[in-house]
């Protein structure tokens, strides 16, 4: 198990491989994919999501300050690594993809319809980092798709919305349960 | 594909599971388990943890301004459930779980030998945001398994060292790989 020093970046991983929508009128709307996301915060619920300020989604976030986070799924896949390729200054992303802009409730922008599960955000700053800026943002909604809700427990089923994950590089499903929150200490019965 | 209003709350899955290890002395050293990191920033290389106030390694990070992020597996899926669950206050986790501390090579703390990748972290700041504060820090070092690096390309197999994605309460394997990215505009040859 010896180590080797190896180029220094950035190699935590898996990471979700998210598709922010944001935009307020529909003409403006757009679909930036992203890795750098994640929680910061459980309560009050806080993430983040980090851009590089030469995307086109960054000056609409920054100027309308706020965005919607869309879980995605193997089923998506392909428009999800479409939508971090492209620009939505060449394209119309949802007319590209065939993805549906669904208005947000909470928040004066659009979410994906096909996506599981659409986090809505709203921005509370803007960190310069370098290569990307942070939007550390608030979560303001939660948008489940009725299919993937437990009827029993009321509890959402992120393994059976299909869920991918962004590996340096590629994109990978979920693969087999290993455990839960807990698992090491429990008690046999 | 009607959504549905759900509870207000974190649910940016699949996330990384990493055991963070810190302290400066080999009997303060620590490892806690967390899901709430990634990558804010890829050039200078900078990441994230957020860690509640009340835990032991909150004091130990904060004072010593430097932590490791120790990526997991499938065969270090109970001792990271472990390191989560349990207090450094009440048990010496390097000796409970039998992982094995060793020097980080650029800060004065420990890694996990028997992670695949441990990635070395100087603090930066630390953002006040509510039940957590966010660490926002640089990368100072990545430290790879010899086994893991590709021979040809020098590129470290992530797949192959067997990562585990956490997803609200349950830790799961990396599954089928779905593509590359780019791999939606690619030109069939």
């Amino acid at each position: 198990m010896a180590k080797k020093q190896f180029k220094k970046g950035t190699m935590i991983y898996p990471l979700p491989a998210v598709m922010v929508s944001c935009g307020e009128d529909i003409s403006e709307a757009n679909i930036i994919t992203i890795g750098w996301t994640g929680t910061i915060c459980s309560e009050p619920p806080m993430c983040y999501i980090s851009v590089r300020k030469t995307r086109h989604s960054y000056d609409i976030i920054k100027r309308t300050g706020c965005f919607v986070i869309n879980l995605t799924t193997e089923k998506l896949a392909k428009e999800t690594d479409w939508c971090g390729v492209k620009s939505g200054r060449d394209y119309n992303k949802f007319i590209e993809t065939g993805l549906t802009p669904q208005k947000a409730p909470h928040i004066n922008t659009w979410m994906i319809m096909e996506s599981p599960l659409s986090i809505e955000c709203e921005v509370v700053n803007i960190q310069e980092l370098g290569s990307h800026d942070m939007f550390v943002a608030k979560v303001v909604g939660v948008n489940a798709d009725e299919r993937f809700i437990d009827k029993k427990t009321g509890e959402f089923d992120l393994k059976k919305a299909g869920l991918i994950s962004y590996c340096h590089g590629k994109y990978y499903a979920l693969g087999e349960q290993l455990g839960f929150f807990g698992f090491s200490v429990q008690k046999k019965k």
